[in-house]
């Protein structure tokens, strides 16, 4: 048994001295530090550990002392380990195979580096692959206060990712990024959920049992030790490792002044492709997505075949496709279609009884077909598309 | 008495010989007839005319015998001239002072010309000088299917463009057409009509009242002679003079394979700005419209703030703002903001009382209002923008 391998660590045994190294590091100082990730790089994480803990830094690496004065003596490292642990989740860093080195390099550059560079450590919960996650992941991510239309036009591309075997990463935050959230649980997809706040805290408090849910199956991640709240510096921290996380941000409802537009400045900073869902010209949560595709910032994205086209103009990086797409017909959805009939009002526990299927796989089938023209609703009943 | 002046043409005088060589040349091959303006440049108009009738056509120019062919024997310039005389219309040529020369020149460049030069003549219809309007014109253009957001979205634009002074131009149809130039002249604005048929036939049929309407205060105006029906291709070529006579073209609404995006091709063949709307990415309707903005080929419009950047970036071809924008307060403007409330849920009619002022009026300044954020419909009453 390797002792650093986090795999390999049961609940109870104490974390090996570089694991509560890097534990301390990571809390003994407000996220990004990059003060101490230039002292790691100079003289290792035992002894950068051992040199905050003692208040006696190398030439050189004074800084650390300034972003480490107030916590130096406060973080007890066995303790954070022994929470997260608990959540059954985990610390890694750049020691992990799992570290998503290549996905956080982009923060390095001198430009980003400078308002935040990359992680010291991600402390995350979640049985899968944060690097496997990140390498198929697109951010999904707006306004706290969306629309319906909003949270429709979630759910559609959200599930149009999920069909092509992405991860949908987004803030865990009200609006549109507990949608994609939900959407891509209730598709049966991955989904990953970066925070600004640690992870024994749930933040919306609402968002509590959903988290669970994200930890359950996907993945939820931070930058921030147990016990650190979120705040308005945090939320903006977060929005560059979602931005770097993902192959693709993509805004779907933004306001005037949304945050979301930080995550997109992050996107446009980090080279990320940036795309933004049109809306009513009427509509103040489609101000900043229109602002965004008027300025050149962003793509317009209509659907998740633009989506996709974002992420890999030339096909290289699609996933995979539809059946429709390959060209295929998916034997299930041409069962879902017979159910529509030719004159539609029929509901969706209907279409489930007569595909003998549940709800869940039929509702996921439907949003498919309605994406690519093959299904249309009227809020209440489905039927077949028009003519 | 200038005989070749059509303002001073009494409705019982027979035309001058240049007016019925034009209004011959006009009728004798389906327009846009290059070869027979050649002629005219070569020969002037009524040897033009004269050439046509008898069959003999200098060297170089027998192109005419063939685009002449099958009419030269039917066309009765003295009978059109007075069907349109009947009308209130006019035939207006190179020859007269409102020709729009300016704006009908990009028409000849080679790469336009060949698709279509610039009409040989108009048949116009109202009071308005058309080379006054095309100088202020901003053409709103759209799927003759139009949903209840492109509806709306015309009236507001409208709105807006008849509160800075600008003629509203566009093709007459159903759906967003209609609504343009409904908008224009509920608003007591100008507005322009580009028909793809003869004066005396209403297209569609149901818009005869409209056209009437607009004929009364703006403008209707065709290069097709009275008689003449609607078609496919002179849509297409109607197209083009829709382009020609604005300063921007904004496509509101448009389908997949909407007759907008045609329109929308020929303003960029002619370096006229062209605007788009954007709207729910679920809308057919709005397919064309985003199309047109991913593809780079349109401005993302979104009120009129962006419409008048899209004519002016340096707001040098800015006609006139509205009261409220030149840091004036417009004084009705003030009676019905006080007439709102605090609260809201007034009506129309409830303003109205309140302002003693007709609804018309009302309707248009708070249209006004809303666009700039300062008052809010709940679709059934009228109150004070939130906060």
């Amino acid at each position: 048994m390797a002792p650093t391998d986090p795999h390999d660590v049961t609940p109870t045994v104490i974390d090996s001295r570089e694991r509560r190294a890097w534990a301390y590091l990571a809390a003994v100082a407000e996220p990004p530090a990059a003060s101490i990730a230039r002292l790691v790089d100079a003289v290792g994480v035992r002894d950068a550990a051992r040199a905050v803990r003692s208040r006696r830094f190398p030439d050189g690496h004074q800084a650390v002392a300034r972003s480490t004065a107030s916590r130096h003596h406060l973080v007890d490292p066995d303790q954070d380990l022994l929470v997260v642990d608990r959540l059954g989740g985990r610390l890694i860093t750049a020691d992990d195979e799992d570290w998503p080195a290549w996905a956080l390099h982009g923060l390095s550059t001198a430009e980003t580096s400078a308002r935040g560079g990359p992680p010291l450590a991600l402390w995350t919960r979640g049985p899968g692959s944060i690097e496997g996650a990140t390498e198929r992941a697109v951010a999904l991510v707006g306004s706290r206060a969306a629309t319906g239309y909003g949270t429709r036009m979630t759910a559609v591309l959200t599930n149009g990712l999920v069909d092509r075997g992405r991860c949908v990463i987004s803030g865990g935050a009200y609006g549109i990024d507990g949608a994609a959230h939900r959407a891509a649980l209730a598709a049966g997809g991955d989904t990953m959920a970066v925070m600004a706040c640690g992870l024994d805290i749930d933040y919306p408090t609402d968002h509590g049992l959903l988290f669970d849910e994200i930890a359950r199956v996907g993945t939820i991640v931070t930058e921030y030790p147990p016990g650190m709240t979120a705040s308005r510096h945090r939320f903006l921290a977060r929005n560059r490792l979602v931005a770097a996380l993902s192959k693709a941000v993509v805004v779907v409802e933004a306001g005037h002044r949304s945050g979301a537009k930080n995550t997109a400045a992050w996107a446009r900073r980090l080279g990320v492709p940036l795309g933004a869902v049109p809306g009513p010209a009427t509509s103040a949560m489609s101000v900043g997505c229109h602002a965004l595709i008027s300025d050149g910032d962003a793509v317009l994205v209509g659907d998740v075949a633009g989506l996709e086209r974002l992420v890999a103009p030339d096909g290289s990086d699609a996933l995979s496709s539809t059946p429709a797409e390959r060209g295929e017909t998916d034997p299930f959805e041409a069962r879902v279609a017979a159910a529509l009939g030719t004159r539609g009002g029929v509901t969706l526990a209907e279409i489930a009884r007569a595909c003998d299927a549940d709800t869940g796989r039929v509702r996921s089938t439907l949003a498919r077909m309605e994406v690519h023209g093959r299904a249309l609703s009227d809020g209440a009943t489905w039927g077949p598309p028009p003519r």
